[in-house]
This record gives structure tokens, C-alpha cells and sequence, in this order.
């Protein structure tokens, strides 16, 4: 992609209002825009870093066999009142419509005739009541279990604080995967193999080894859940790790009894603030339940299902990765999650060779952004350190003096002359790593 | 993908409450559910045919040199009022947050307060506002136009009667598009690119010659649109077509000063039942004026920028498809977005060639299910006949000892004979068609 052909411009200065280094960077490199408080767009780099991170997840949640849906956003109340979860008395966050909404009929009487009202609806904070009603209707013998299915969709949660930028938003989108299975066995089974997944899907991302599987609170639904931290001086949990055992426990279940449970000794434990990136539940009968998602077992006896649920907010990750690697003014994506593989930067002297590499490495399908603006060598810089793409490729008088291209791995922060023959050849085995 | 493995299953019966051809075919084959009253849930089916159809017109914007970038649903009531949109007076469709929504704190205080409230915000229906109150802050100078943005977002329409199926929803997934141009002129040649672009586009997902290009009213905006007809008995709306000129009308603007300023003779106009499945619009300085989104021309005068925007609904196309191309118990669909494009059917005695020509199959990237599960032979093919795969391969005693694999392009019709090998060359061949 040709930069002059995006039309979004980075800021040299971050909003004063924003708190949080996440939104300070992504809204200074043009990866975000601020649309009302906790509501965020994607723009056109931003976006392509969140479908990288979609993307991976959903290789992931393929290789497990579950099947992609898209529930929808809109809830019918009736369902969630089976559940108790309607009223809003607990835990949930609810956006409802508003009973105000001006309703517009058909198209043949939307000239004539205006109403307001209709009933009210809710905008889904998470899905288990949907999925739990739909397989309902699906799922009728042991024949049918078990299964998963799991979407990318977007979420929304009134927030009433929206501090942390994009770690914790009022509209996001959300990988949330549910589970169905014979019994709390079977369950255990699936449960596992999604937890290793998330740490492949982690490690692909970047976090190297800083994630750690960490028991939490299993809030109504069972004694723990499992979360997924990343270890971060931003991070709003606390954590209390064992190298030894390779687990942590949150703050939330660090008492006697549990770390006597998990067999751990307390001078073993060491603290770290840290960041959600992801969670799994197993939520047991409560939904299947009160959803009538019933099966005939192999004894010909109706036994509720047994369910997990999965999450994992890809823009949240977006925000760690900031969190993680960048300064107020430099950015170094991790390859794999990375807008553009390889950036280009034309200097003065350099459009001619700039030109035929960038063509050479679309030919050979490497994800290249090329800066052929018309701007000042120390401007072009600026944006490329925050932008984060992390191979550089400069073209200028002065590289072509010696050899042709000026080639810096910033992960490495390793630089050398290439000839274009070989910078396409280094570019090609970049992307072969990634893959 | 094999059959069994996905847990959702056909029905024999549409639910006696949807009238509409397209969704009783969609609730039956399993492409879709319905949540309330013009909310649908993609299924694993249905979700892979909406991706295809997404993909082809993601690829046409990218031709365009659009960008592609995803806008927020909640909406800040303050753009909105700028362009007097918000009252729900006119055209508008709001869903409007209710001010009862429960709200809740950050993290740390969650537990402690509970507020209830918040501003109310929008849900957006359409994304002018927004978009222009986007670029104000991103164009200023002639040189940063002209630019195209879109996205693949989901709008909420709070529509009273919601009674053709996937063809009117109260929440369905727009591609929308906006363009910047320095003035009208410059406009006019992307508008006409865009439409070219939609001609590609609707050709691609199949609907041949049956898209007329239609004269409509422009609204508020200007004196016409341009709508894109497909030609079909469901359709809501009437247009005029002329043959002669390869042109249409819809009858909103057929009045005799409209035929007249179009050099159209009435004797030539024949009438015709058609859907709508895109629109483009002139928008001219409206929404740059009302959100300050001037540039600095040429002669360094500050002057609002000329605006068009261009939307397609993807639900829409696999609604229009269906009512084109199916019976009650038959559907067909076109390569380019069947969700997948073979369908191998393992009859008795097939299991094991069937099972390799899967394998050689899925080798070769060939998108292909494959009927695996323990069911009778009618069972999988009235289950077949409405999943809709145009390419077909039935594997059975019979067909091994025929040759190997019974091959049907439900197309043309054209039943054969074939060895694995040639079945294998067969669906290359249909895959190198498509793309």
C-alpha cells in the first residue's frame, strides 16, 4: 500500500483527555480514532492489526473444530429472563433500547404512518443465553455432542468509566466460543485443549513468556475460571505467580485455603500487576437448564448439557501489545500482528529503486506499506517509529551509494546494506517465518 | 468440511410465521436462525455464503483504492444534531440506548456503586456523520483529495414490520462507502466508477443480466440516486425499464417530466417487480458543510468537501438469491458464494472412496463438504437439494462400479460418470472458474 493513498494522518500530539499509553499511541498513529467515550473506530492501519489478531484466533478455534456463527447484537429479553439475567441486578451491563426509538413502518406505509415504541430489546454483553436457546432446538441426543461453536462479534457493556483506552470499551468486538458436552468429563477434555490453544494463539501473537494461565474466580458459575494474564506494569489485576508450578492465582482466590488446595507454598509465590487477555468458564447445567438444552443419553434418560464458555477481546490484546512495547514515541510490533510486514521509506534520491521494490515485494505477496509521500526525511521517521511496522527498508541517494537498500530488523535493531535482490529474498523469509 | 461435524441441522418444516420465500429456505437448510422479530443469527452455512459475498465486494472497494476501516454502532448524539438527524423526524430509524440502562463502574469499584444511566447514544443506522466528522480532522489541503473510505459494519434499523425475511432486518451487516472529492466534477468520475464497480460486482455473485442500473429519488440530497434492480417476483419495488437504452426507472420518479429529461419514449418503458441490492448517492456539501469538513484549495480559499456515499447489503444478495433461484425443496446456488462449492454425498458402500477423494479434495483447496453422517440415502439428498452446492459427487456401490464418482453440475444440469482423478480435475477446474 502506497501511504499517500491512505487518507488518515498521524497527530503529533495524543488528546490530553486520554490517560492510558494504549489510546495515546493508537490515536496518534492513526491505528484509532475517538468517537464518544469507551467507543473507538478502527481506521484503515488499526484495522489491519485487529484482523491479524482476528485471524489467528479463528485458525485456532478452527484446528479445535468448532464452527464460526454470528449471533446477533439485538437480545429478545424472554430468554434472558429464564436465566435471571435480564434485570441487570448482578453483574450485567446492559445497554437496552430505548421504548423512545422512533419506529418506522414497511416501505410501502413508511410515508404515511410513524410510530414510536416497539418492544424493548437488549444489546448482547456476552452470548450464552443466544447459543444455549439455539442449541436447544439442535442438540437432542449424545449423538449430537460434543460440539463448540464460537463467533467474532461485536459486544457492548455501559461502562460507566471507560479509563484504560481500549483495554475496556462500551463497544468491542469479542472471539467468544461456547462449549457443549455429555458431562463435566467430556468437558474437561475440550476445556483443556482450549486452553492450550489460547497459548499458541498467545505465543503467535507476541506475548512470548509473559502469559500466564491464572486461576480466578469462577463468579456464579463454578469455584474457578481460568484467565490468561499477561504480565504488565499497566495492568489492572494482580497476580501472585509460581515459576516453580508455572500457574498464578489472582488476587481475587488468593487466600489460605486455595493456595493450600493448589498445593503451593506462599514464599513461592512472587506478585506481578498484569492484564486479562483472555478467559474460559466452565458454566456446568446453569444455562442448558433454564434453556431446556437437553439430550437423550445412551441409558435413553433427558440430562441437561454441559457447557464452557471461551473469551478473548482482540482489541484488548492490540492495547497489551502497546502496553508492552511501546514508548510515548516508538513502536515495535511483533511480526505476526504487525499492519505491514515491511515498510518502505523513499528518501530523497530514492524513488526510482523505492518504486521497483515496492513492486518486486507485492509480487512476491509480502504485506508492504511504502512511504512515498512528499514530506520531510525527519517526518517520515516520526510516523515509522510509531506506526511500528517492524522490517525497514530505506531508499535514498545515500543507500544506493552503498548498495542499494538500508535494511533495519527493529526487532534485532539489526541493520545492513542489501542489493534489492536480497532484500526481497530477506523480505520473502520474514514472511515465511510468520507463517 | 465434513457434515457431521457441524451441529446444526436442516428442518423439515419452515416455522409457520416467516411468509417470505428467502427465509423459510434459510431457516430450513441451517444457514440461519431467527433471534426476534428481524433479527436472524448466522449459522455456520449461512455465515461462510454472507463471507463469500462480503469478500467479492471487499475486493471491488480495494480496485477502487477505497480504504477499509470499521466505525463504531453506539453514536454520539452531538454529530447527529449538526445535521438536524437526530430527532427522528424525518427519514431516521433510530434505536436509542435507554436512559434505564444499567451502567456499571471500572473494575476496582464495580463491586462498590452501581449506577444506573449515562447519556443516551445512538445505535447507528447509516455512518455520514461520523464519517465526515472522521475526515474533517484528517482533510484540510486539495492534496489529501480525492479519498474513499468503507466498511463492513453492523446498522440497527428500528423497522416496525419486519416481514421479508433477511430482506429488511432490524440489524444486518452494510457495506458502506463514503468519497471526498475536491467538487462536484471530480465526484462524478468516482460515482461512476462506483457504479461500474457495483455492475462487477452483482455479475460476480450471479445475478447475470437481471441488474438494471435505476433512476431513484435522491432524497434529500440531490434530485436522483442511482439504484441497482434485480428483476424478481419478491421484489418490493416497481421500476421502469427501458431495453433500448439499457436503463431504468424506479416509480417513485416515473412522472412525465422525468422520462422527458431522460430522452426516454414512454412506449418503450416495460414495468417490472424488482429488489433493491445496492444504492449510490450524491450527497454534494451537506454533511461537510453541518461537521466543518472544508479543504484549502488551489487558490487558498477554504470550501467544503463534495461527498458521495454507496451502500450494499450482503444479507440482502443471499436474500435476492434465494427468492431468484430456489423452490420451496431446491436451491442452486452460484459458485462465487455457495458456502461451499462441493458436496460430496457418501452413499452405501462409498465410504472408503469417498473418504479419499475428500482428502485429494481438501489438497487441492478445493472448498468442499462432505456428507459423512449415518443417515438415509432420501434423508441426504433433500438436505442436499436445499443447502444449495452447485457441484455434486455421490459415492455409492453403484457409482464405484459405474467408474468411481457420479457427477452432477446442478447448474447445466450434466450428469457423469467420472474416476477420482477426473473428479479431482473436475473441481479444479470449477475453483480456477471462479476466481
Amino acid at each position: 500500500m502506497k501511504q499517500s493513498s491512505i487518507p488518515i494522518h498521524t497527530r503529533k500530539e495524543a488528546p490530553t483527555d486520554e490517560q492510558s499509553k494504549n489510546a495515546r499511541l493508537l490515536l496518534r498513529n492513526g491505528f484509532l480514532n475517538k468517537h464518544a467515550s469507551g467507543v473507538y473506530e478502527f481506521l484503515p492501519l488499526g484495522l489491519r492489526s485487529l484482523n491479524k489478531i482476528i485471524n489467528i484466533i479463528r485458525e485456532e478455534m478452527n484446528m479445535l473444530g468448532a464452527q464460526e456463527v454470528l449471533l446477533s447484537a439485538l437480545q429478545n429479553p424472554e430468554i434472558w429472563k429464564k436465566t435471571s439475567r435480564w434485570s441487570g441486578d448482578t453483574d450485567e451491563v446492559w445497554f437496552k433500547t430505548s421504548l423512545n426509538s422512533p419506529q418506522v413502518a414497511s416501505e410501502d406505509t413508511r410515508k404515511k404512518e410513524k410510530k414510536t415504541g416497539g418492544s424493548e430489546l437488549g444489546l448482547g454483553f456476552t452470548h450464552e443465553e443466544p447459543i444455549t436457546s439455539l442449541m436447544a432446538t439442535h442438540i437432542s441426543s449424545y449423538q449430537h455432542l460434543p460440539c463448540s461453536l464460537y463467533q467474532f462479534q461485536t459486544k457492548f457493556r455501559n461502562e460507566a468509566r471507560a479509563k484504560s483506552g481500549i483495554m475496556r470499551t462500551r463497544e468491542f468486538i469479542m472471539k467468544d466460543l461456547y462449549s457443549f458436552a455429555k458431562n463435566k468429563e467430556e468437558h474437561n477434555v475440550f476445556y483443556e485443549k482450549v486452553a492450550s490453544a489460547y497459548m499458541r494463539i498467545f505465543e503467535r501473537i507476541g506475548f512470548k513468556d509473559r502469559v500466564y494461565r491464572t486461576y480466578a474466580s469462577g463468579g456464579l458459575f463454578s469455584e474457578f475460571s481460568d484467565e490468561f494474564q499477561v504480565v504488565c506494569d499497566a495492568g489492572e489485576d494482580v497476580i501472585y505467580i509460581s515459576d516453580k508450578k508455572n500457574i498464578a492465582l489472582n488476587k481475587e482466590v488468593y487466600t489460605d485455603a486455595v493456595i493450600k488446595k493448589l498445593g503451593i507454598d506462599v514464599s513461592d509465590l512472587r506478585e506481578a500487576k498484569a492484564t486479562e487477555v483472555g478467559n474460559i468458564f466452565t458454566l456446568g447445567t446453569r444455562f442448558s437448564e433454564a434453556l431446556e438444552c437437553f439430550y437423550t443419553n445412551e441409558q435413553g434418560e433427558r440430562v441437561p448439557v454441559f457447557m464452557g464458555s471461551y473469551g478473548i477481546g482482540p482489541a484488548r490484546i492490540l492495547g497489551t501489545l502497546i502496553e508492552l512495547y511501546a514508548s510515548d514515541s516508538n513502536m515495535c510490533f511483533p511480526e505476526s500482528v504487525s499492519p505491514y510486514t515491511v515498510h518502505i521509506i523513499e528518501l530523497e534520491g530514492g524513488k526510482e529503486v523505492a518504486q521497483s521494490l515496492y513492486e518486486l515485494l507485492i509480487n512476491q505477496k509480502v504485506d508492504v506499506l511504502y512511504d512515498d509521500r512528499s514530506v520531510r526525511a525527519g517526518e517520515k521517521f516520526a510516523d515509522a517509529d510509531i506506526i511500528g511496522i517492524p522490517h525497514r527498508m530505506i531508499v535514498s541517494t545515500k543507500s544506493i551509494n552503498e548498495g542499494g537498500i538500508e535494511y533495519t530488523d527493529r526487532i534485532t535493531e539489526e541493520t545492513q546494506n542489501l542489493s534489492p535482490q536480497d532484500a526481497v529474498a530477506k523480505a520473502r523469509e520474514v514472511i515465511q517465518y510468520v507463517k
